[in-house]
Order: C-alpha cells, then sequence, then structure tokens
C-alpha cells in the first residue's frame, strides 16, 4: 500500500467528522447546536459522530447548565489535534501524488 | 455549511475507495489481483468497495478470460475522474483552511 494511506485515519473519513474537526481546530470550545448549524447535521447525526471521535480520546465534552437549560460543549483533545493534522497531511500526500501522476 | 464540505464525495469517503481510485487515475486498466496486492485489501473487501464505485458509474468493469481463467479489469470512468478530482480539490480546500486558521 502507499505509504500516505496508511496516514489515512478511519475516525475522520466521513464528511460530517472532517466537518466537526474542521470546526474544532479553529474554535477552542463549540457547543452541540452550533455544530449542528455550522455542519446541517441531524442531532442524531451530528450525536453519533461526536460520539465515536470523544470514544477515540479525539474530543473533551463537557455537559453544563446553563441558567436551567442543559448545554454540551466540545473541545478537541491534543490527541484529537495532532491525530487530524497527521490525517490532512496523508490527503495532502494524496492530492499531491494524484495531480503529479495526471 | 461550509461550500468545500458539499464537495466530498460519500463515494470516495472511505481510504480503500481513495486507493482504487488513485491507482486508477494513473493506469488506464487494472486488474483485480493488482488492486488487491497493491491496497492489501481483502477480496470481499475490495469486491464490496469496487462494486459500490461501479453502480455510481465511477468505474468501467469488463470480465474477459485469459486462457481459461477468468480475469476482470476496471477502469475509471470519464464521469469517475471528473468527480474524483472535484473530491481531491474539496479535500484541498479543507486543508488550506485547517492551515490558515490554525
Amino acid at each position: 500500500m502507499k505509504s500516505y494511506l496508511e496516514n489515512i485515519n478511519k475516525a475522520f473519513e466521513s464528511r460530517a467528522r472532517l466537518g466537526i474537526m474542521s470546526v474544532l481546530m479553529v474554535d477552542e470550545r463549540v457547543d452541540f447546536n452550533t455544530l449542528k448549524d455550522t455542519l446541517q447535521l441531524t442531532d442524531g447525526n451530528l450525536a453519533s459522530h461526536l460520539r465515536a471521535l470523544e470514544e477515540a480520546g479525539y474530543l473533551h465534552v463537557e455537559k453544563q447548565f446553563v441558567g436551567r437549560k442543559p448545554n454540551t460543549t466540545y473541545q478537541a483533545s491534543d490527541l484529537g489535534r495532532e491525530a487530524f493534522k497527521t490525517h490532512l497531511d496523508a490527503l495532502e500526500q494524496l492530492i499531491l501524488s494524484n495531480r503529479k501522476e495526471n
């Protein structure tokens, strides 16, 4: 297998997860509804992708109350930032290798 | 949603499919075993990704016999080439946008 393909990380494959990580690389801490609006995902779909990223150790999740309303915020972990950068580097290699050969 | 995310194509999301298309962008016509060896996939896994890409209209499949042995070859269609380029452009936008903002 071409070596860059090995660094393509299954955890980030889907468009939704690429989108989530891209938002969290920029903004320190983002709440559920902001992610939902930005990425135009359903509650269930977004929640399931966030859970997968949390289980991989790529996100920190914080549940708190704003007044009486529960508010959950998400933050990329250091591990998540590193892993996402590695993934983007692998994608870049893939793109460069395609451009070079065509 | 950020506009480049809309051009990320679900049909190419997985590492296997990125690998298949990368090989087929370079080599005009590739047989099953070559793809299997290059990408280090199992028969079942490779066959299922190839079928999905064929159903999307991104591959031409040709079944023939070499002597008495069946030999199936795969070729990227024009539609597949265009779609894959659009996908890579969207990934490039994602990468650039991440680099700019961090």
